[in-house]
C-alpha cells in the first residue's frame, strides 16, 4: 500500500511541470536559468529545484573535456579530470587501510568527485607549473561561485564544503584524499614509460616534494612511494638531483 | 605524542619492502603477481596486500578505454565508461532527494563507481543491442572472477558485493544506482542533439522502456524523463511508436 500511495505521489509535480518549458536542444537555458532564479531569492518549487540540479549535472559534463598533462596508464593519450575522478574515488575504497586511522570514507570519495569541478573554469593547473599556481586559488574561487552556484543553495553549500574541506588540507579525510590524488599520477607515469617526469625533465628532489602529502595522508603507502621513485630515478625516467 | 608514534610506525613496512623488488615499466607483474599469490593461499603480508591493490589499481586504468555508445554533452566524442562512472558518483549526490526513501548514498555512490568495471573485459553492451544482451551476463561473471580477484580476498568480496547488488536490482539503494544510469545517456541525447536515440532510429516505446527504472528508482525524476521523451519524439529525435 505505501508503495502504491508512493508511486502515485510521484506523478503530483507532472501538474506543476509542464513539457513544453523544456528545452531540448537548448541547455544552455536549462543551465543558466537556475542560477537567475536562486539570485532572485525566489524559493525552489520541486519542479525548479529539479531544474537547477539537471542544469548543474549538464554543466559538470564538461570536465569531460578538461584535459590533465598526465597520460593514462598505456601511454595511449592524455587523462582527462573526469576520469581521473574516477579512478581517485576506486584509489580511496581500495587504499583505505593504508590511512593514519579510521576515516569517513564516505566523505573522502564525495571530497575526491567533487574536487576537480573548479576545472570546468579554471583548468588544470600542472603540479610544477609554479607560475599557474599564483592564480590557481583566485580562478578556482571564481569557478566554484558560479559552477556550484547552478545548485539550489543547500546543494551549493554542501558541495562547497566537500571542495573547500579537500583546499584546506586540515581533516584526516582531506589528507588521505591529497595523498590519493598525488598517488594517481604517479601510478600513471610508472606505468607509461615515465610520461610527464621524462617529458619536462623533473627532478627526484621536486617529485618527491610533490609526493610529500602521502607521507602523512595515507602512509601506508610512503614507502612504496619511495622505492618507486628510487627506482624511476634509477631508470632514468626522473632526473637526479 | 602519538602522531610521532604513528609516523615512525609508518616506516616499519620499509623493512619488509626491498626496493628491488619493485618492477618500474613491467606493470604486467605487478597485475599478475598478488593473483597468483592469491591462489597459492599463502596470507599475504603489508606489502604483498598492497602490491595486490596498486595491480587492481593499475588493472582499472583500462575502463578509460572502453567506449559507450553513448557521446559526451557536446557531441564531440564517444563517452567512455570511466568518466561516465564518474558522471553517475555526483548524479547520485545531486539527486538523492528525488529517490523514493532515505538511502545509504555512500553505498549508492560505490556501486556506481564499481558497477561498469566488468566492462575492462566483457565491453560495454549497448542498451538496444539484444543480442548482445544474451551472453551479457556470462561474459560479465568471468570479468568479475578475473579483475575483482586481483584484490586480497576481503576487498574482492566487498567489491564483488558492491556488484552483485546492482546487478540484482533489488535494494533501494541498487534501483536508484540503476535509475542514475539510466538517466545519464538520456541527458546526453537531450544534449548532443539526439545522439544514440537518431543514430539507431530508436522508438518512443522503447526509450521508455529503457528508462522505465527510473520510475521506481527514483520517481521524483520520472515526470521530467517522461516530459523530454516527448519533447524528443516531436522533435523527431526520437521515433514515433
Amino acid at each position: 500500500l505505501i508503495s502504491l500511495v508512493l508511486f502515485f505521489c510521484s506523478f503530483v509535480p507532472l501538474f506543476f511541470y509542464p513539457p513544453a518549458t523544456r528545452n531540448v536542444g537548448h541547455h544552455s537555458a536549462i543551465v543558466h536559468n537556475p542560477s537567475s532564479t536562486l539570485e532572485r531569492g525566489i524559493p525552489l518549487t520541486n519542479a525548479t529545484r529539479l531544474d537547477a540540479q539537471i542544469g548543474f549535472i549538464i554543466e559538470i559534463d564538461k570536465l569531460k573535456q578538461v584535459m590533465r598533462r598526465t597520460q593514462i596508464m598505456d601511454g595511449s593519450r592524455h587523462e582527462n579530470s573526469a576520469e581521473h575522478s574516477w579512478h581517485l574515488a576506486l584509489m580511496a575504497i581500495t587504499l583505505g587501510e593504508h590511512a593514519p586511522a579510521p576515516l569517513n570514507l564516505g566523505r573522502v570519495i564525495r571530497m575526491l568527485v567533487v574536487h576537480d569541478l573548479v576545472e570546468i573554469d579554471a583548468g588544470d593547473t600542472f603540479a610544477f607549473d609554479a607560475e599557474g599556481h599564483l592564480t590557481k586559488t583566485e580562478r578556482e574561487q571564481a569557478a566554484a561561485d558560479r559552477i556550484f552556484g547552478l545548485l539550489p543553495d543547500d546543494q551549493r553549500d554542501d558541495i562547497r564544503e566537500l571542495w573547500e574541506e579537500f583546499e584546506a588540507v586540515e581533516t584526516a579525510e582531506a589528507r588521505y584524499a591529497l595523498a590519493i590524488d598525488r598517488l594517481e599520477p604517479l601510478l600513471c607515469n610508472l606505468n607509461n614509460g615515465g610520461g610527464t617526469w621524462r617529458q619536462y625533465g623533473i627532478t627526484r628532489t621536486a617529485v618527491l616534494k610533490r609526493m610529500d602529502p602521502i607521507r602523512e595522508g595515507a602512509p601506508g603507502v610512503w614507502p612504496y612511494v619511495v622505492s618507486a621513485v628510487n627506482t624511476a630515478t634509477e631508470a632514468g625516467w626522473i632526473a637526479e638531483g
